[in-house]
Formats: structure tokens, sequence, C-alpha cells
């Protein structure tokens, strides 16, 4: 498979007139993909039951008819005014108790069934219409689930939704009470008709109450992705998908992407930097034109494994953007970068968000591939640069990496439950672990929780798996794999309950946990011969050997064998140097990276990318900023 | 005219025995205006329609007869406890949908009708009893609008006259939709009651719709106020006045003013300097008993707008306040200081606020001219020395300034709409560009943004005129003055969308921005010699001259003839430097002023003022720490 | 009497299996008392009416039978989830209007007397049952009230409760209004149901209407708490106590305390460090692992004080927590020393929280005596060590100590309704001076407000005591004792209005604050020769003797003969400083300690305690880090 470009085009916001103009003009940038409709419903039903989907048929022959191939996406993200006057309920409720009213998008509830039965008409029109359309080449099902923070709706329907949930999970409330441990502050329960969503409580609530109720407000979205999916399927063969977001785990993405044939992500590497790396300062400086240099990397991989080796780019920043603290534009050349840091993970394609900047409304200073005067933007121009260097590149490609890390949802809604240490955050923990991985050089596959089969990886790494089911232990015992386990691994059981034995219980390790300390980011705790624990320590006990000691002589890495388990959180520092060991162990070449410089091996080619805004050396040559290395193999 | 001192006085609060000796010393000091009134509702009508009109008839005259003159204030901002159960939904609502209850004062959406007619009746008794008494000079309408975030208000009432505004403007709910384009994200209405405020929706609202309420909400105020001048006016022929405060924008004093005889606002200098000068620590360090050299002095030149030619200090601080984060005491010297520096600005007149300090209720450690003991306080024995210093001072004087400064309500409402950078205001851009002149020695007026004759001026600047009209940028290309305008200029049409061709689209001057981008403030670009851009900076392209580069060689500020565009947000240095160079190109002579010392001419003198605790040396000789300086020209 | 220790238990979290295992583990470490019951109501009473006492019989008999003493706490801090449907207004309500929901703990509202009876009852039942049981030493009343700020409730039933409160204390609505100056923004009343608690004012409410609500808001405490003990003792004569908390001053301890005989509290030194103490970052690193040196002390004291010389520690900290922003765990020795420094200051005992580490539910992650899986845990190993020292130790004693210092929930109240400058606090203000007294190596009682007779004490200092009756004036005056006043001294009069004559009014100093001051704390005002006012400083104007000057050479401190005022907050430096050179008049000893080391006097028996990480020298010998030294007097 060739890989390919494209853009995301909302005709419905233009005069027909440019339509044909613009189909021409994808096509000679070297565009394939052109999304549309997501969030045209207003146009296609502007009163209940009275449709217009004739300029819409007459968009997808225009694109079409210039060799472009639609991704035609369902408007469920954006239902018209007059829908919340047939459903007044339908909002989502936030966690202080106040409907989100109209005025923007995703303005509904995941549980609401009148909503999900009007979701279904409209799924249902465009699959009979669209379904066999030959110019269709894909759908996308509502867009971005979870933005805005919408996955947590405190609303009546998923009071009422929940317990339905509960009761399926737990059978009677008898055996609700005893797994959550509701004997504690008396607040047991006598039937599940009393039980509500865990907002406004005095105290904070059980966490195995908050725990169930993130699990099923995430099924939540997996049942309303999967009611769309189904209608189109009954109608066309063309692949099905949905734009995930950047670091968004409010809902298990493998869950939903089970019932899809292609995983797609929008990446906005400087609006992420700014609102949600989490890097300092200085990092910020550094990066502010660039993006962090492994953050789209991260995702590139999560979201191959979420779409099962199938996945895209549907939203790739084309210039400054509107939404975050600052917006920044980016350096010349990485619209050009990060089109080839998505093929360097495997990427089948890479569409530019948006075509054309809309001079109105919400996303106004969002910037696009031209201006709203219709002159070429500067994304328009790398765009271009990319589709040349396609039409000889190799076809896409993503071969399976020497290094496994497990990332699980469910394991991030019961740190979200409780972090114990303020600001401590499972995906932060993965991410600290994959950063120092891609820095020694590394290429990393990422494995969702439920994976048993970890054949033809030399180390799978485990950090922070909360909860961990006796069958994985098992599997993770028996691999040939190095396995890198801790801190906090299998600390709980299914209901967020620690077990006892006390944790981790690992076949083959013996090492228990004894006790568990938080600290602030200003304590770290320094590790014999460099680095340090920060912010999350455990008190090791066992007979397995001590492989890295605290300065205090306490033991913070045991090992035994290929079982590795690190009692704490390491810095960068840390991190490479436990990491370097095990790959020393497992006969894995590293190198360590410096500065923005970061490389991933596809099919007999390294690609090698430049983050940083001065020029670089790198094994292969020297790397301009900004700039794309690609090195033989 | 005389310039003339005053105070504000609560009779209300004092056994009416001391009235006589509070009135005879008031006079001894030198006082000449008296407010009073405007908090007494509850004592004028105990219950709903029970009149109590005789002690304020006593308070009166007991004051004239000590040949003061009375300013009389409506007391519409604090309607009593009984009017809540008259109109229990007339309280305006916070944003978060909380009605805003009784207990303090401004508990009033101005969209009720209810309490708009209670308004007009209880102004009406004021102005037929009191709208030909010899000692009532001057009125005043209501207190401090818009004080504690009183003008956006999200209740029903404020809903519905919202929907009539809209249909006012846009006619048919069509012409909405477009002006809006609401087709992004489906967000098209059927019809005018299909729009609410725009609060609590699940991402920002449509900032052509933010937009509107702001502007709606705003002409609430002037129709509020309105209502109560056409009243007064039936019955009195003594000028109308409203306190404004210190950078309140919610609302458009101009227009508000447009009804009004005087201007007069409520100068808070330590105050305003903790909660809302927007200086940094060590700023705030250097003049806490001080206060910002430049904010009264901004303030002066746009209440003189807004009063056209006619304004007051209604309220100056007499020694520490009860309500800013800090509070702190004055230097000995700064209540004189903060009368000259009024009068250096044109003031008719100084009334400190309070006459004695109240012991009871939320103001109780709130200073006043006497302390509650009936013990001078320090601002009196400042206030004697200045009356004093008037009897053989020139008259009220504001000769025209060599430099204009645009300041555009409408502007502010869109800035802060759509600030697009963390932390950027309108208000602070001009503040900002104001400090700089000042810096230079130059004196400056405010102009609003209606504005159409520059006759008289060397110098017009309009930095982030976000909307200009064209008949403006037709005055501004034809007037004889230099124009210095950008960043932001023009950049969005009347309905908050972005206008092709691109802005500033300035006939006259061929420059277009291209691209905006901004940045964390500890991200300043730096500007060939010397200066920053600091948080916001535009990309231009153009055939104009280039008048100053940033360092990496892109265009910052362009010029053609007697037309400048800054496509950023100068530092200190950029803004000192570009407006000196403007300054030579019209011959004004500047003359930079360090630390706290500043200057305005009046006809025939030059008054300087040291805001600093050190004296300084001035080209008109030494100045004392808190001193004043009057230099013949 | 000896002195004690003991844990907390809740047997209905465990198997009735281990009971006795446990009650068998517990005595031979040498505990003596063991709490239980207090979260035990879903379980008592299952459904309305469907009582099921005979599990807890039986636990207290296993209890008994091993020696062990019970502490038997009434279950009113958990209502079951019926208790909701019966009682659905009994949900206190926060300031924002939400009601607080189910799912936690402390979920009712003070002023609800529909849950009033129901406590009524299930305490009735708890007293017949219990109340001759030979195994019950002592009763707790529900569990730390004021919890998860729980005291202020905006309810409905507050509202109701607080109109006739106010009716008690005013008698009729004009004195009411009088007393409140509600002339001042037209606040006045008609009639008491017009009064609302004062949340969701517009701006600030009146401080008199605060001061009220919160005056209310703390008896509505004793009087819930009061109706409890008063059905215990119509039934029991073993001892009544509650557990109160660290830092919690929204409710007056003193009066809860006048109806109970022993005050206990519960101790969490590595939490409060975090959470509440109020230190700089520096000191909470130097700390992380021991606790702020002082704050335990203070508590101790306090308790002491409120319990009328009965007093224990119900709680203390046996290892992590679970609640504070961070969760460290202690350096091994904290758990001994903690309860050294409990009897250093009359503890009759110290129950370590809780016996064994639950698995589940909210506190999980809080440290036991035994690890969740039934190990020792370091709390076992250190409480035995204690008991094992307690065998030949002296009796409970608690000396009358050198100096007094009055700490008045009241004043607090005032304070926090008034702070005046930003951050500032009664608390802080009263711990800043205990920290200097005891870093001057002083023992100190505390002294509640309503305190009339000194006699035996050398010094007594009465900081911030805001409102001051005449008959404590007089006491104060009269009194053999040095006397320390100001800052803020009788700064108002029962009503939060300013007296006249101005403050403090003291007889016998001549000294009058003219003005009031606050400022940043980056602005510390220096005193000559030595320390600084920060945050807070009054002008004073009298004939008294000035004893410590401003540098700028304002008076900072007057005295006359035995009676100081200090006119500031002072920083460390200026407080040892002050009462260094009172104590050399009054002719106490002092001795200045460093860093982590403080010592208490008991009985013929000084206590050394060390809170540094590293061994220190005292004039009793050298003292490990974490240690405790006994030196005889
Ligand atoms: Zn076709
Ligand atoms: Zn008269
Ligand atoms: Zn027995």
């Amino acid at each position: 498979m060739k890989r390919t470009l494209g853009t995301c085009y909302y005709p419905e916001h233009w005069p027909e007139e440019m339509w044909e103009a613009d189909a021409r003009r994808m096509a000679e940038t070297g565009l394939t993909w052109i999304r549309i409709g997501e969030f045209a419903w207003s146009r296609l039903e502007p009163s209940p039951g009275e449709l217009n989907f004739e300029w819409l048929d007459r968009a997808i022959e225009t694109l079409g008819r210039a060799g472009l191939k639609v991704v035609l996406g369902t408007p469920t993200a954006t239902p018209p005014r007059w829908m919340i006057d047939r459903h007044p309920d339908m909002l989502a409720v936030d966690a202080h108790g106040r409907p989100r009213k109209f005025g923007s998008r995703r303005h509904y509830c995941f549980s609401h069934e009148g909503y999900g039965r009007e979701c279904d008409r409209i799924v249902r029109l465009f699959a009979e219409r669209y379904g066999k359309n030959p110019h269709v080449g894909a759908w996308q099902t509502d867009n971005e689930y979870g933005c805005h923070k919408t996955i947590l709706s405190y609303s009546d329907a998923a009071a009422r939704a929940f317990r339905v949930w509960l009761q399926d999970r737990y059978g009677s409330i008898g055996a609700l009470n005893r797994a959550w441990g509701n004997i504690f502050w008396s607040m047991d329960y006598a039937s599940f008709e009393e039980i509500d969503p865990p907002n406004l409580t005095v105290a904070e609530p059980n966490p195995s109450h908050t725990l169930a109720f993130r699990r099923f407000s995430s099924d939540q979205v997996a049942r309303f992705n999967k009611r769309q999916v189904d209608i189109i399927r009954e109608y066309s063969d063309a692949p099905a998908s949905h734009n995930y977001m950047g670091r968004f785990t409010d809902f298990d993405h493998f869950k939903v992407g089970d019932d899809l044939d292609i995983a797609t992500w929008d990446s906005y590497p400087l609006g992420f930097l700014e609102d949600r790396v989490g890097a300092d300062r200085e990092h910020k400086r550094a990066f502010v034109r660039q993006g962090d240099p492994d953050f789209q990397a991260f995702h590139h991989d999560l979201y191959r494994a979420v779409g099962r080796g199938r996945w895209w780019v549907m939203e790739q920043q084309p210039g400054p953007v509107n939404w975050a603290p600052y917006n920044p534009a980016p350096l010349p050349g990485m619209m050009r970068l990060w089109a080839w840091e998505a093929y360097a993970h495997g990427a089948e394609a890479v569409c530019y968000f948006r075509w054309r900047q809309v001079p109105f409304a919400q996303e106004q200073m969002h910037a696009g591939m031209l201006r709203s005067d219709n002159a070429d933007a500067p994304a328009l121009l790398e765009a271009r640069q990319v589709a040349d260097e396609l039409r000889d590149a190799p076809d896409v490609s993503a071969p399976q990496a020497p290094v496994a890390l497990i990332f699980d949802y469910d394991a991030d809604f019961a740190w979200t439950t409780q972090p114990h240490g303020k600001g401590l955050s499972y995906f932060q923990l993965i991410f600290d672990t994959y950063k120092a991985l891609r820095k020694l050089g590394l290429s990393v596959d990422i494995l969702r929780g439920e994976t048993r089969d970890f054949g033809g990886y030399s180390i799978v790494s485990a950090p922070g798996l909360i909860y961990m089911p006796q069958d994985l232990k098992k599997a993770l015992g028996q691999t040939q794999a190095h396995v890198v386990l801790g801190p906090r691994t299998a600390a709980r059981n299914a209901d967020m309950v620690i077990p006892v034995p006390l944790p981790p219980d690992m076949p083959g390790l013996e090492v228990t946990v004894s006790r568990v300390e938080t600290l602030g980011l200003d304590m770290p705790m320094p590790l014999k011969g460099g680095g340090h624990f920060t912010g999350y320590r455990e008190e090791l006990e066992g007979a397995a050997d001590v492989a890295v000691e605290l300065e205090d002589g306490q033991p913070a890495v045991f090992r035994h064998e290929k079982l590795t388990y690190v009692g704490g959180w390491g810095d960068e520092t840390a991190l490479k140097r436990i990491y370097s060991e095990i790959c020393a162990l497992a006969g894995i070449e590293t190198r360590e990276l410096a500065g923005g410089v970061r490389c991933r091996d596809t099919d007999g080619l390294r690609i090698w990318t430049n983050y940083g805004a001065e020029p670089a050396e790198t094994p292969a040559g020297r790397i301009e900023a900004a700039g794309v290395l690609l090195e033989k193999l």
C-alpha cells in the first residue's frame, strides 16, 4: 500500500462555485483523501425529518470526479438545535450538576437512548445513500470522542444506565457491597436503584465506585460507536474509522477500535506541547515551534495498536491553531517532518486539517492549507513536497519492534481515580518510559493490556499496570522476553481493592511491596550510580537480586532472571540506565540520542527526524533543523 | 471654572446631631461638593410605597446652609430587601447559572423590566422633590456600573432581552446564521427564540455569539442609565453624571456618557496597583504606597473623553482601603499628588471618598478624611493643603494634546471574546502604549472609536482596533497626522469574522497580515536594534517600507508615508523606540522620564509629579518623593 | 494515672474468626484502649428499624476478654443510605448551593431536626445497650466534626435555624439592623424571615452577617454534640469524648468540650505538614518524614485546655496516609517520638489509627499497625517500644507552664470573615507566636478566650484577639503577669464593628491604633535592631514607652509597666526578640533551640525531641535523629 496524503473539507462552508476549483487544487497538490460531512447535520436536516442531502451528493461527486476519495463522517458530534427541543434531557451534565448547553459541539450524553435512536436514524440515512458510492473510500464515526471532556456525564440518563451496567457486572447488590468494601463508612446499598454517579460527595467517593463509573462511561462510548458501525456495515464495504485525539484517556480506545477497521488520530504537536505534554517551561521554549519530539511518535505507536496495524493521521496541524493557551507558528519544515514521523510509524495516510482556513466561528484562527483569502499557506507547500517524496518512497511499513510497552486505559482510569500523590498519572509514567526508550534509539510497539502473546519481543515493559489478571501474569512469566514491571504493578484487584498476598505477587519473582510513599517532585530520591526516583516510591522486600539501590541502601530495583521489578518512578537518567542495562541483557543495541534528534526503523529504512531548532549530527550524517533524513538499513 | 474639592457623605450613617458640625468642618476644609443619597433607598422607602424623605430634605438643607453643593445620587445600586420579594427574578444570574443573592449591592439584572420600572419610580421621586433644589448642584445615576462583575447576567430576563436585541440587529434568523457562520458545527438557529446566552456550552461558544452578548449587555447599561437621565431632565437643569471605575471594560462608557453631562470616576491608586494594573511584583513593591504612575493619568484622559471634556474624580482614595488583596497606607503627600494629577488632566473637581470612616459593614476598613472617632485623618490635612493651593491656581484646563490614542470598548469586548493567547487583553495593549508615550514626556488625548475628525493631532495611534469601519479607515488615511496601526487592526468585521482581503486592508498601506501567532511571555522575539515583541506577533507581507525587522530578518514594522503598521506587541523598549521615531518624523519633542517622575501640560503650566519614594531631578528642578512641581511654560 | 496506648479497630471490616487473634495481639503489644463502632451504622441497622447489634456485642466481649478497654463511638458521622430517603433535605448544602451527596461520610446538615432525632434514637440504642458494659471505658460522639469542611451548611434547614438563632441573639430586627449597620448599602431587614445565609451575594456580605453565621454554625455543632452526651449520660458513667482534628477552626472546640469529659484529637504530622501547616517548600523538605516540630505540640496544648486537663491522641499517624497531596513514610522512630511528644504535653493515651490497613474503600492507602496481609508494620514495633518504656515511666503530668497563650475560636471566625490582607489568619498568628515561644525553650499553656483568672502565669500573650470583652480587659489589666497584646487586639466589638474610642482602648496602656495596613509578604517592614513586621502593621499613637521602633522611626511596640502592645505581625526573629525581652523582664529563663530540637517540661522530667533528620546536641546531651531524650529536672 502506498503512503497517501489528504485533508478535511467542509463544502457547506463555501459557495458551491468554489468546489470544483478546490477539488482540482487538492488533486494537483497530491492529495488522495478528503474527509467531509461530520459537522453538517443542520444543513442535511434543517428541521426534524426535512432532509436535504442533494448538496452532499454533488460535493462527493465533484471530489470524485477530480480523482479524490472521500472519508465520510457521520454528523453525530453536532446535533442541530432542534434536537434539544425533542430531547431536552439529552445534554450531558457536568460534575457540578449543570447541563452542558447547546452552542458549540458534543452536547450530548452517550447514555441518552433518545439521542441514540436519532443517531441510528441519521447514520442509516448516510449509509443507505452513500454505502455503495464509488467515491466514498472510508467512513468516520462521529468526531473526536471525548473532546472537551465529554466522556463523563452525570445526567439522569447516565445514572440510570450506570445502574443497569452495575447490575450486569455484579448481579446482586450484596456482591457489589462486598466487592467495593461498602461496609467502610456505612456506604452499603440496599438496591442498585440507590446508587448515584460519584459526584458532589462530601469527601472523595469510594475508589471502587469511581472506577466503576469510569469503566461504565468508557463502555458507553464503545456501545455508542458500535451502533453506528453496525448500521454502516449493513450498507457498505468501505472501512470504518474514528479520529481519536492526543492524551485522551477517559475511554478505552482499544475497545472502540475493536469495532472499527482503521484507527485515526488528530495530531496537533504545537497545541499539545502547550496544553498536555506536561513539560516544564524550558522544554516548551526549546520546542515551541516544533512540538515535543516524542509525543506524536507515542500516539502513532498507540493508534497503530488500536487499529490493529491500520492507522492514519486524520488531522495534522497545518500552522498555528486557535485553541491552545498560546498558538505559535511551526518552524518551516515541520509540516513535512510531522508527516514523515507518521510514515515512520506505519501511517497509511496523513490528512492536514483543514483545507482552507474558515474565517468565521470557533476555529477562525485555525490555519489551513490555504489562507482564508485562498492563497497558498505554508502547509500546502510542504504537503506538496511530501507528495513528491512519496511518489518514489517505499510502501507503508511497520515491522515488529524489539521492545513492547503495554498501555492500558483501565490502568489510567484507576490511577486517575487514585493518584495517591498530586499530579501522578499513569499516562505520564508510560510516556516517560516511552521517551527513555526512544532516546535510546529504540523502536517501540505499544500493546494493549489484553495481550497474552508476546512472541517476537526481546523486552516487554508494563509499568504501572495496577490491575493485572492472573493469565497476564502467567503470560509474562512464560514469555522469552525480558519483562519489566513496577511501580504499582498488580497493586489492585479488578475492583480497586488491595490484594492479599500483597503486590506484585508475581510468580517467579520474590518481591513484595511492603509500603508505598509519594513525595513532592522537589524531593527526588537519589539512586546509587545515578538517577533518581521522583514522586512515587515503594518499599520492597524479597529474595530476588537487588539490581539498583537507593542512596540510603534500600532496594530500588529487583531482578530475577528475566523479570525485573522497578520500585519507583524513575527520572530520565534512571529510566535510561535501567533500560540500557536490560537492553544489554537482551542483546539489543542502543544509541543515545540528544536534543531533538530521533529515529525509527521501517522495513529497510531508518527515518531520522530533527525536532531541534538547530542542525545536528546523526550516525547517518548531518540533519537540518526541522529536517528528515532517510537512512537505508 | 475654578478647580474644586469635595467628598462623599452618608448622613444616614450618623446621628442627625452630627450633621451640622460635619458640614461646617467640610466647608472649613475648603470642600465644595458633597455627594449623598446613592445607597439610602431602604431609609427613604422602608417598605413598598412608604416614603420617608424628610431626613434627606434636612440633610441637604444642612449642607446647603454651610455653603456646600450637593451631588445627589439615585439609589438604584442598592434596592432594598423587599424589592426581591416583589421581583424574585430581578437578581442577576452568574455564568454558572446561579442567582446572585441579596446581601451586598448591585443585586439586579439590567434587563429586568420590573426593576426598571421601580427605578423609574424612585428616580422620579428624587427628581420631582429635588429637581429645583438650589443646593443640588449635580446628579449622579446609580453607582459604579459594573462593579463586582455585574454587567453580564445570564438570567431569563437577560435571555429574553438578548433575543429582542438580536432581532433588532439582524432582522432575520437567516441573516444572523450567515453573519455568525453558524453552519460551522451545525449551530444554525431556526428562530431567535432558540438562542441562549453563551454560557455553559460544552466547548467555547461561537465568538460572534459571545461578542453579540457582550455588546447587548453593554447596551443594556446605556439603556438603563438613559431612563434615569431622561427622568431627571424633566425636572432639573443640574448636570447629570455617573461615577465610573478603573479598568472596567464590560460596557461602553462612551455610550453611557453620551447621555450624561459629566463623567466622573473613582480612583483608588493603591488598590488598583494590587488588583488590576497587571504589573509584576517588583513594580508593585516600588509603588506600593504611591500607585502606578500612569494608571490614574490614563483614566483621567479616558474619562475626559467620555465626558466630552467635563470630568471629575468622584471618589479619591483617602488612605488604606478595605477591598484589595493587600491594603497599604499611602506615602505622606500622595493624597495631594493624586489631586494635582487629576487637575493636570483637566479635572473640574476631586472628591475624597469618604468623609468619615464608617465603623460598620463592608467598608469599615476603608479610610476617610476623618477617622471613625472623628479625629482628622491624613487625607483631611492633605485636602486642606490642596484647597489652599487651589485658591491662587489657574482655572480648569485641558488643552488638546499633540498625540491621540484611540480606546474602543467594542475592541475590548472582541479581544476578551478571543484573546488568542493567554492573558492578552486590549486594555493592556492600549495601556502599555499609553505608558510608553507618557514615559516619553508626552501629553496624550484619548479618543473614542467613533472619532472621524483628527484635526490638530500630530500623531494618532490606534493599536488593536480589531474592527475598523470603512469610514474610520478613510479618515485615518486622510488625516494630516502620523497614524500608527497594528497589531490586530481591522482583523475582524463587525460580526467577529475575518475579512477578505485579509487585514489590515488599509488604503495607502500595502501590508497584509498573512499569519498570526501567540507565545508565552517568557519567549520574547528580539527586534534588530533593541526591544522585543512579546506574546503576540503577526507575519507581514507587503510592498511598504520595512521600518523595523525582527532579529530573524522578518519584517516587524511597515511604513508608508504617514502610515505605520506595527506587527506585534512591543515591550517598553520597543514601544518607546517606535514612538520616538514617529515623534521625530512628526516634529514632536520628547523627553524620557525615569522611575516615578511624570509630567503633563495644561495651559501655561507643566505639572510634574513624582510617584517615586525618593526625590528626583526634573528639567524643572528637584522634586520630592510624592511631590508636585508646577513649571511655568 | 498511667500513660496508655491504644488503637482504632473495625471488627465489621474483618471476618469474625480474626477478632480473637487480633485482640490477643493488641494486648501483647501493650495496648489498653480500642475504639470501635463509629462508622458501623449500616451494619447495626441495615434498614430502618431493623436492628442487628449482636455482632457488636460479641466484638466488645472479645476485646474485653483480652483485657482491653473499649472506646465506643456513636455512628452518626455515617448515616446509612436509607436515611437519605427518609430525610432527603438532611444533606448539607455547599456555598455554591449544591447539596452534598451520599457516597462518603459526614453527609448531614447539623441543623436538620429530622436527622437530629434519628441521632437521638441511635445514640439511645447504644447507650441503653452498652451504658453499663464493663468493657466500655469511654465514649466518643460522632467523628471529627468539621472534617471535609462540613461545619458551614447553606441548606434550608440551616437558613431556618439561623433565623431562630438571630432572633434569640438580637430580639428585634431593628436591634439586628443597628448592630450590623445594615443602613450601609440599604441592607436593612424588615423581619428575621428575610435573612439568608451569607452565600452567593454579589459583593462580599456584611462582615457582621458572616460572623453571625459562623457563630451560629459553630453553636449548631455544640448543640448537636450535647444532645448525644445528654443521652449517653442517662445510661453511663464512662467519660465522653470527641476526636477533634488539626487546624479546624470552623467551630468552637471549647464550647463542644464543655459538654465532654475528655478531649481527643487525630494527629497526622506528615499529612498536616503537606496540607495545612502553611510552611514554605524548604521547611517541608526538611521535615517531610517527621512533621512540623511544633504543630503537634500546639494542638496537644490546645486540646489539653479544651479537655480541661484531660486529653488523648485518639488517632496517631502510623505510617503513610492516603489523603494528603503527597503521602511520605515517616522516618524510623517518629511513631515513637510522636507518642512521647504527646505524653510530654500531658496525654493520657495515644491511640494509633488504625489496627490493620484495610484493603478497600477510601482509606485503603492509609497505613495501620499491621499491613493488610496481617504482617507487623513499623508502627506496631514502635508502639511496642513505647509500651515497654511506659511501664516504668512516671504518671500522666502537665504542670502549669510559665507562659500562657490565649486561643479564641471566635477570633478566628472574625479574622476569617475579614482577614484584611490576603492569607492572613488568626490561627497562623497564634501558631507563629507559639513557635517562637517554643523555640525559646518554653513550655506553654493555651487558654481559652473566656479565661479571667491568670494566676500562676508569668506571661500572658493574647495577640489578635479581635473582640475583647470589658471584663477580660480588666482581668488582663489586673493580673500579676506580663501581658502581651496586639496586633488587632480589641479591634472590633461583639458584632464586628470598630469601637470608638479606637482600639485597643486598654486601661493602663495609652496606645491607640490610628491606622492599619496590610502588605504582601514580599514587602517586610524592618525593625530597628532586627526582625520585621510582615503582612500586617498598625500605626500607633500614644503616651506609653516605645519599646521597639520600625526602621523608619515609627513606633512598633509600646510598653507601659507590665502591658506590652505589638503593632504588627512579627517574623520569627522579631517574635523571639520581643518575647525574650519580656521573659527577661518576667524572670523566665529561655534557651534558644535550633533545627528540629524541642523540649517540654513535665513534673520532674524535661522531655527532649529531635524532629531533625540528623543527630543534634542539647544541654542534656546528644539526641538521635527522630530521637527522644528524658532529662531529670
Ligand atoms: Zn461519480
Ligand atoms: Zn436651603
Ligand atoms: Zn465481658
